[in-house]
């Protein structure tokens, strides 16, 4: 069973410590924290586990993987640190804080052989691997358009903007369903509270297969939404995260062409049919994300969130914020990596 | 009373046929459509109301004020007509299917003494109203942002887009609540279903005040939303027009700038307070508006939905289309109009 | 085409005046009231129809059926009159205010040949015709129990109470779907606003194949509530009437007994599967129940709303007012009358 | 600072020992259950705490006070055993499942002088709270009736029925709210399920100020429903426990009686304004409980949920299952005790 340790115990590295600690697949090691307070919380929470208060140190304990919870900006150096240290990394998302160390993460952990993995948790959620599953059997038709909402009044971010805090989750969710980067972005908002960092954001995304996406996000909203809608051909799907119950709606419901009888005008037939609701089971999708990371890291198997999903993932953020299509000629890394 | 004659009987016009006979304001004397079956279903229902195969026959009649609910793009050709015969004349919105027309339209009412006006409904509903008091009695403070979603599974239609059909009606109710046109729009969309007319757009506005909106519009959705999300400084409001009970919440929420105490970080704080939905009674919009059109036309008062009002909708729509920003210069009219 | 009077233009009657004039089945040709001003507006919208301000009068004029929305009290009377004068008769629910009267009505119709027919519009409207189909045909499995709330601000009744005026629907709605007598009812409540009047009840009903029912109504009660719960076997229902969208859910969802592996405890094992919502189309209860009553009429068939049902209703609504069992020896007419 | 030991490690046991491990109010020295395996589970997480496998060795140990989280049949001899031992006890509701023997352990407190408290953790909720602010203080006027609803597809319990799992929270909010005893209750269900133990039921309360209120609970229903209604004269509220942002909302709307001018009929007026959801903070109510329990231990304060408290709300379970009056002549205990 392979020993792990996680770096960055603030927000989020909490959540990672529980489930590293409840899953039977691997041994949760040692742990990593700059505050001396945070750290120690930890550790007096897992006695078995072992507190560092330097990243060097724990990297030349016995371990073999290592999570990287901290904030987004030091997650390169990180990474590249763990991963010439001979480490297996999983690094929380976005990858990196821009695509071109993104890839670079990608190629240093190919040249050595290590797992690189990227912390996209709502790629092992059950609603979002239903739609998957829906789309991928040809269940919904072609994908004519998706909408996706992540509002509410939020926590702010102090290195980071509201995009790459909260868009980040729907490019990564559209990546994976849609199988394809794309060819076009923008991103349009306002900061509101803050000098310098949006906190509302709309996107626009354009994919080469046709489909549209907007997505607006938002941390200065009165009512909390997770609402995400996918318009097909055959289906329409809605995937509310906030639904306690029924977070995936399935539609049976269009509008077609109806071809004219001889001569005459094309008519619209509107198709009215059942709304199914699948029972999705409560599995957690952290510790799946945790469990396929260790999976990895033991057989070197390259699937789902691997350092290529995440790097794309901050390709896509940059590329709206940037307001401009993908650039024609992508690192070489991309083409070699091959399709999502 | 002035006496009101309606030309268009399809899909809107036995709504207004509706009210005009029931507001104790004005007389419904006249009806007109090509469709020999629909004009002879209004005259059954109406007895006292004359029909009339032909435009012109009904101009000739005695008859004050013409409401027009045809098609759009004959929209300018029957109001100029009407204007032209000394008629007041309400138009369905938009005004025109071309922002040139439009004000060509509000010259020709100017320089003729008759009342134009829009019918812009929504301008005349409880909830749309509240929203412009709590704005304009500082309620809310300085709004930040407007984000509007307005889909579901609806009735195409033949002769337009959905920008034009649906996104007006949000356009209407921005240029209302800011009293500000924006500086640049843009649209984004996909025709799903029929060739060349988008049944998905996403629009965004940015205002000279700051404010920024982004306006979701569809004809192809599963659940219909009809959802105004108006972020302000003090308030945030959420207007649910599907909401049979509680149409407008006012929320005391917000994230402010807290000054640091001496030395360090400017830090943020959390805002939560009460919501309240505030009682809106049950007035009916559309006779609301046709009895202000009624009282224009016998006052000369000029307020809310005139021909101005219509007209700048129509160049936001342009605008939108264009993905332009609005023209430095732009018609003298518009100078001449003043303010929205 | 038989031609049909209506007499009581209060409340109720515009409807039924509406799809009286809109239905291609009947000729809508007679209306009466005592109101003058009632009589006058009914009139003038339905120009062919003649008005009487005598009820006596009505009935000498050529009138096949009559149908009443008189107040309750008035029912019995004005029906009698209208079965001796050779007529078929609908009459607004409930039937009589005395079940006695009730049965006196449905014995009279028999020996004179004529349709009486009772207006429970609930039984005309898609999602009870949903559920009844999905019990008839063995979907749900066996019923365990049935909770139905019915509640809102609502129009306080001068000739009635609450259980009079609300849980007549819901009582309507269980006769039809379960096709039983209860055995036992009992009713609690409250008159909180009027002196007598009860204005918010509780009823407790049980059938002999075990059934259990509890149905709240108030017409004092802030938000609007029309949703019954169908527990059975093998489906759950949720029919929930003031969703404009998904009337009808059905949860394939249970509890089941598991046998003992060898010995030891029973165990119970919870089942969780999909939601569904059958789409129920749009069917004008009140224009399917009209129609109904004229197909009955023309052709002597005595279904779904009868006399007969409806004076079981009304021995329901004496039962949960007395607090007693269904008396043993019930009245001969309803065992001629056979099974609901 | 007391020290504090749990026993019945459960299904409920882990949440208490959370709090008691979280507060700063007290000391969690020591745990015991019979399950060797939950025992370990507890210890290795709270590595501080003791572990016993016999209740009697725990109340031997160094202890001031007993938190008893086990089966509901064996609560009386454990709370009594405890007692005797002097320590301070705070048992989970409800008390014992006699009322005979909850007084009988509210009298043993009282003689020895040490603290008895019944886990009644809604009596701690913000929502609970508020409205018992609002009832107070007198913003809603005279309650009329309350409605309440706790039904979902649960987990059912092996030694109870649902109305001692489930109606026992809502009759310890409608004691805690209104401050009286009923003087009638009834109950009505069914054993769906199972052979003997109810898994729905529907109570009816009536209380000496006229209040009455309707309790529908369930292990057996599709969907959770958490709601409770309360009409009173001047406010109307609806508490919503399934909401998770506004789980209070408060309504000024009534129906009023209006003088009749000069002579005639009285009249009713309907009141309809606005609603407001107040806000309600995020406290945890579990650990308010506790620590009001710690905080009663150590000072003799004998508020809120006492033994008396949870001795009358076994009183009521009683009264409803018997469906008959409270009995005149209650033990001398409870006069003793004097108004909840």
């Amino acid at each position: 069973m392979i020993k792990v340790g996680l770096v960055g115990l603030g927000y989020w590295g909490p959540n990672l410590a529980r489930v590293l600690n409840q899953s039977a697949k691997c041994e949760f090691t040692a742990c990593c924290d700059l505050d001396a307070g945070r750290l120690a919380k930890i550790v007096k929470q897992y006695p078995t586990v072992k507190g560092f208060a330097s990243f060097d140190d724990m990297l030349s304990s016995d371990l073999d993987a290592v999570v990287i919870a901290t904030p987004i900006t030091t997650h390169y150096a990180m990474a590249r640190k763990a991963l010439e240290a001979g480490k297996h990394v999983m690094v929380e998302k976005p990858l990196a804080h821009k695509a071109e160390l993104a890839w670079d993460l990608v190629n240093k952990a190919a040249s050595r052989q290590r797992t690189l993995f990227t912390g996209h948790t709502f790629i092992y959620s059950p609603p979002v691997r239903k739609v998957k599953e829906l789309i991928d059997k040809g269940h919904l038709g072609d994908v004519h358009y998706i909408s996706l909402s992540r509002v509410n009044l939020g926590l702010y971010q102090k290195d980071t903007d509201v995009v790459w805090d909260l868009a980040v989750h729907d490019i990564s969710i559209l990546l994976y369903w849609l199988g394809e980067m794309p060819i076009r972005g923008a991103s349009f908002g306002r900061a509101c509270v803050q000098q310098a960092k949006r906190d509302v954001a709309f996107l626009w995304l354009e994919f080469p297969s046709g489909v549209v996406a907007s997505n607006e996000v938002s941390w200065l909203s009165p009512q909390k939404m997770r609402r995400t809608c996918i318009v097909a051909a055959n289906r329409m799907v809605v995937y509310d995260d906030t639904d306690p119950n029924e977070k995936i709606k399935v539609y049976d419901r269009g509008v077609n062409w109806k071809a004219p009888e001889s001569f005459g005008e094309f008519q619209l037939s509107y198709r009215m049919g059942d709304m199914t609701a699948p029972y999705l089971g409560n599995a957690e999708p952290l510790l799946k994300e945790v469990e396929h990371f260790v999976h990895c890291a033991e057989t070197g198997e390259n699937t789902l969130t691997t350092g290529e999903f995440g790097a794309k993932v901050v390709e896509v953020l940059e590329m709206v914020q940037a307001n401009r299509p993908l650039e024609v000629q992508r690192k070489a890394a991309v083409a070699e990596a091959g399709g999502i």
